[in-house]
């Protein structure tokens, strides 16, 4: 299908031109809305186009460099190459680029680490500075200027609104089948006018299909024909296949106890291995009927779909790996009537999380003994990819489960720890804590118990007796509450640091 | 007024007994929910004889031990007093009292803290474990059995609908002219029955003024005629009239660039001194017409109400001084038109401080120079109070403020330091920094960029060089997204364990 089928609104077509001709209409030093969540839906010949013009200003010495707000993560052709190109002044909410996040750990990039239930709303308060222009990719252009959503929503909605000018890039190659299975939910507001979202099921339809955008904004309009990052994922191995063994036994466990109901409650699933191993574990598990109310469609989940274990799904991207995605094409009727893509303020809506009883499944770095939580820094300074939604579920959510294997590295560092080196989610959010080890159930324990049962449950037993000995000893010291040596609280990762093992 | 003449369901006259018999029928390790929010409305009577019990037990060589939750903190009569018995195996979700906490940091009562907005809903979820008893203080019974709320809601509405049985503490003392003031919302459920909270204004009613329980459940009635705490506040300072300057001050700025509207926000204002100090500050302030939406209302807000600054003002409990308290009282039906008390679940709902916009100004105990807050612990172990509400608003509200001198102990120690010995709010949702040297604005900084705002605004003069220092030389080493020195992040507390100042 070619772009002018796509491209259905036909003040449209005297605007479309190159990616390099699109790209010299951004504004040097401007903050850019992207399209882009995890790898799904990000604009792939306009950063290229920008990247390239930022290494030319650059060479002939005039600096050039935009700000980039995203949904979440994008892929290599986009965060890649303009890290690459040293076109990044800042960057923000999220992103899982190596070459990005080395220029952010070399201190070449701001990187803005935010909960992405908040990105939008704090845009749209004026509360990040001035958008200059929104680059969005969608599928198509209805003939009354209505856009056809990509494989994600992210901030698009948001980004088209409070843009000055929207450049679009039009990507021929997913199919227009996916005409549909969006809703977007028009109703938000800034206060003191905002009222309820009135969802209360987590496959309810509340919005529209199509995005809108003021056709005057529109700038530039630029054919794309390529898949998404479609990364794959690690098959899963013994550990993971363990975690996700105790979540579901422990799932099973409350049900008995009349503390889930018999129907399960809506699952949400971080990204990556362990998460897509627990989604995986579930297609062989007691419940059926289950639903997706989540940020990102993995495989897992798309897997579940098929299965009629799960009966629908929400979230705000599809992030698939290259089979599955092939799947999903060849079967797009069945996912469509299964799947909903929602702007991620909506995903990830603390409001409608908590009205659900989400069941929050994140994975972490670290742990420690008391139970808060690092998801986002390498040894207390170094960023590995962001906080994610995963704040905005597990401080809303019903259950809220934490899963990292119990060691790293070849076993040289203990994901259990005696103090985080950065914390995200603090003990007042953790209420489960899983690794293959076992699952530390953190309900209604005091700090001091719940100690002792992340080192009996959780720990790596090469770990396990430090850690009962730091305890140990913090409990004949000092205040009692949460005990602590301070002076040792931080000295794995210092010793990590140095000599490349947490070993002694 | 008597106690028959408040007590009007005859079904209940039988159960009148003293404080001593009705603790009689609390059984031994049971989980107590008593009433209680922050000096108000908490049971006068029943746990001093509670108290006397466990202290007869304990001599007599048996154990005796229950363990209690609350809305907030409650009183010397009653923390105090059930924590000098070693009366508490636990304690739940917030406390402030000297005692109380000294038993807890000796390691000898266990105690969980929670966000406010969460208790109800666990309990009710069953994570907590079954509740034996219920010790609500209400202020009369109607001829149907419903009850009058007191000072306090907290959690009551739940503890009464999920204990095994109850306890009434009928305190003759505050006005039945209170009757009116509260709005009680029933329509909370279970996930997955829960539907939007329909609140779209601050002072909106959305329930009854009165608490159901079911009469069968009630063993014993008592009565009380105390007041409640009523602990004064010190007078603003300088350093507290200073940070409320700056607060003032950035409010009106936001408003002129459009980032706040005209007839401002509902404000919640945290406990404690400088809060109130705030809301002194407000009062004087260029803002009119605005309304509270916090948890406690203390008496800056009242004043605010009286001179018409404020017109209206919702809260879960009234914990007022003792001169405040008088005018309360003897301006009852001014009051009653202008305060809604509703449940904790509610004043501090994550729906509605979102829905709402709240501008949340909550105190800390200490920042970090990445902008990680630290509420509740003292140098890493000892608890202070808790983090009660401050999670809820600072997460969910529109603005977020954190405010603290910048120094403390006579400057021994200051409260901007290089890595927090606790976090309990992250840099995701911190904004705004005050203390009466400046105010940091947050918004949009990167790590490396907060930092140097912190540094130079909030920072002492006399610990700024050393902030800088420690920031230079970690800009030095290691991964720069949140340079650190993790070998001397936490020192400045280990030098003030071990010599009794943070200075070198």
């Amino acid at each position: 299908m070619s772009l002018i089928d796509r491209v259905r609104y036909s003040d449209f077509h005297p605007l479309i031109m190159s990616a390099e001709a699109a790209a010299a209409l951004v504004p040097a030093g401007a903050n850019v809305g992207m399209s882009g969540f995890t790898g799904a839906g990000y604009p792939k010949l306009l950063p290229q186009a920008l990247a390239a013009r930022a290494r030319a200003e650059h060479a002939a010495g005039r600096p050039f460099k935009i700000s980039a707000w995203t949904g979440a993560s994008t892929a290599p052709e986009m965060d890649g190459l303009l890290a690459a190109a040293d076109a990044y002044e800042k960057r923000l909410p999220f992103q899982s680029d190596p070459i990005c996040r080395n220029k952010i750990n070399a201190g070449e990039i701001h990187f803005i680490d935010m909960h992405l239930s908040h990105v939008a709303q704090q845009a749209w308060f004026g509360f990040l500075g001035e958008m200059k222009v929104a680059v969005i990719e969608v599928l198509g252009v209805l003939p009354d200027g209505r856009l056809i959503p990509s494989t994600s929503v992210g901030n698009n909605k948001t980004w088209l609104e409070i843009a000055d000018k929207v450049i679009l890039e039009v990507n021929t190659r997913p199919p227009l089948a996916m005409e549909g299975m969006h809703d977007i939910y028009y109703g938000t507001a800034i206060p003191p006018r905002r009222t309820p979202i009135h969802m209360t099921h987590a496959a309810e339809r509340i919005g529209e299909p199509y995005l809108r955008v003021d056709p005057s904004k529109v700038i530039a309009v630029v054919e794309t024909d390529q898949n998404d990052r479609n990364s794959g994922f690690a098959l899963p191995d013994a550990v993971s296949t363990q975690i996700a063994t105790h979540i579901i036994d422990f799932l099973a466990h409350e049900m008995k106890q009349g503390r889930l109901p018999k129907d399960m409650l809506p699952i949400q699933s971080g990204v990556g291995n362990v998460a897509n191993a627990v989604l995986a574990g579930l297609l062989n598990g007691p419940f059926d009927n289950l639903l997706g109310f989540t940020e990102v469609l993995q495989d897992g989940m798309l897997d579940l779909l098929r299965t009629g274990k799960m009966r629908q799904a929400s979230a705000t991207a599809i992030s698939l790996s290259n089979s599955a995605y092939e799947d999903f094409e060849r079967n797009i009727d069945f996912y469509r009537e299964r799947i909903i893509l929602r702007p991620q303020e909506i995903s990830n809506h603390p409001e409608l999380v908590r009205r659900l009883g989400i069941i929050a499944m994140n994975s972490m770095i670290e742990a420690d003994i008391y139970g808060n939580i690092n998801s986002t820094h390498i040894m207390g300074s170094g960023m590995m990819n962001g906080i994610g939604g995963s704040g905005d579920f597990a401080r809303n959510g019903y259950l809220s489960f934490f899963v990292t294997p119990s060691v790293a590295k070849d076993g040289k560092i203990s994901c259990i720890v005696p103090m985080c080196s950065h914390v995200d989610h603090t003990e007042h959010d953790t209420q489960i804590i899983v690794t293959e080890q076992g699952l530390a159930d953190l309900r209604g324990l005091s700090p001091r118990e719940r100690a002792q049962v992340i080192i009996d449950k959780c720990a790596h037993p090469d770990f396990r007796p430090l850690l009962q000995d730091y305890f140990d000893r913090a409990r004949q010291k000092g205040a009692q509450h949460t005990p602590h040596i301070l002076g040792e609280a931080l000295s794995w990762h210092e010793r990590f640091l140095e000599t490349g093992t947490m070993h002694g």
